[in-house]
């Protein structure tokens, strides 16, 4: 049980955390925290919070647990006045989708404190953004990363594991490096890669007719082209260096699918199209 | 009322058309035509199939329409089966994602009787494919393009647009060159897209965990990754030209996201998921 929780960026993401765990009559008090009152307020009306409060050095006092949900460029800003009013109790998560830049960002400013941080990832969401867009079974099903550092203390990991899992997300501990090299290749590289194409085509002249002739599989493969794009900067940002190399690697495979389409090398087409149909279907399902 | 419907190669397009026009009444008697005999008996099972005939030139006797429905690699050797049994009264379509090399295989083969020849393309279908996958309301709200030839009888072309109507489709028609310039930037390239992405993250080393660690946004981007490799081979080479100079755009484009982020650009990254977001919010929908 949480006594008093404190969500500072309140979207879809803490919205959603917030809401599972009330359903799960795991929190007493869910606090919002951040820069936006009108927001605070919806979320109140919703349900989703308790209380609001616009300071965070006020907001934090007796938390159990702070969980950061802002956008990765505003980690800094949010630890550098979370730090000097952190109570020894308090333990303090984040949600950010790049680990490095993170850890980065709080050691220093955390200094003496870091072991109260947890680094976390909830591999959750929606392209919707804003506390409108929570749902309590968001997490259900789904997967956490946590990242501790090694000055992280065993004790507070174990707090935010125990509040992902009732959630009902499974949670799994794994290095840093590792957590940005994997998820450039599941989610960062992916979301270039669509917002990269719906940014072409609406550069064609025909854009609106091609935009008409759409069925389900573009509406599908571009759905993460709707996407956050300040959040999807600041992924940029934390995690250029993982994702250049995969960005650069990606180019010389569709050369290759250019190469094979020129010189109409049907064997190589089938092949590598049939090797990634069974890779998906082995590994996601084909669904 | 369409009295005798020949479907030549009987999957989830085919199969989903018959579905429709039977749901609809609108059909006295489907026969199927293929190379795989338990398919075409399984069609008969699933009660798509009133009949099925291994022949060609049997199966179209006294036909008032004959869907060709098979990969685009199939279709010269189709047409040349077809067209010495192909009595006056009755109209021939197809549903090629590929208009060009359609039209270029038909002309020779049809001869005198081309004008009996509608060329069609239906935008829908999953990645699933064969004809259990099929379903009635497939069509329902897609948009069907039909691209008739300088020779095509305008009513040869008015009875695919009723048929194609009936299952709930709107039809639309466009010049040949067009159709495969718009579907190579909607349909074509993102297919190169997703399989390339998911053929090479299956080379690294950590494939399993990366897949194992992928969430919705994932499975959205790759679904059309399971696509039919034969199928995608086959719009490859029939649709190279159109396609290739939009992989070569594309390229470009991605190069220039990947210079934002190496120089950490964060206006231009902004500016450009931004102007995505907001294209396709806008053009599809935040969906």
């Amino acid at each position: 049980m949480i006594d008093k929780l404190v969500i500072i960026g309140v979207g879809l993401i803490g919205g959603s955390l917030s809401l599972a765990l009330k359903q799960a009559g795991l929190v007493e008090q869910v606090v919002g925290c951040g820069r936006n009152l009108d927001n605070l307020k919806r979320g109140v009306e919703l349900g989703i919070l308790d209380a609001y409060e616009a300071e965070i050095s006020r907001a934090i006092k007796a938390a159990d647990m702070v969980v950061v949900a802002v956008p990765l460029g505003a980690m800094t800003s949010v630890f550098e006045q979370i730090a000097p009013a952190l109570e020894a109790q308090t333990v303090v998560t984040d949600v950010g989708s790049a680990k490095g830049s993170v850890v980065a960002a709080a050691r220093p400013v955390f200094a003496d404190k870091i072991h109260q941080f947890v680094p976390g990832h909830p591999i959750a969401g929606t392209e919707r953004s804003g506390v409108e867009a929570g749902f309590a079974t968001l997490y259900q099903n789904r997967k956490v990363i946590v990242t501790p550092t090694e000055e992280t203390d065993a004790h507070n990991t174990g707090k935010v594991i125990s509040m992902w899992e009732s959630c009902g997300a499974t949670v799994e501990s794994m290095s840093i490096d590792h957590h940005d090299k994997v998820l450039a290749a599941t989610s960062h590289l992916p979301h270039m890669l669509a917002y990269a194409l719906v940014h072409h085509l609406s550069h064609l002249n025909e854009h609106e007719e091609i935009f008409r002739y759409a069925a389900g599989g573009f509406r599908d493969f571009t759905r993460i082209a709707s996407s956050d794009p300040v959040m999807w900067r600041d992924v940029c940002l934390a995690n250029g260096p993982a994702l250049l190399e995969l960005i650069s690697q990606y180019q010389d495979e569709m050369s290759r699918v250019a190469a094979a389409i020129e010189s109409r090398d049907s064997e190589q087409l089938l092949s590598l199209f049939g090797r990634a149909k069974s890779e998906r279907d082995l590994l996601i399902g084909n669904c």
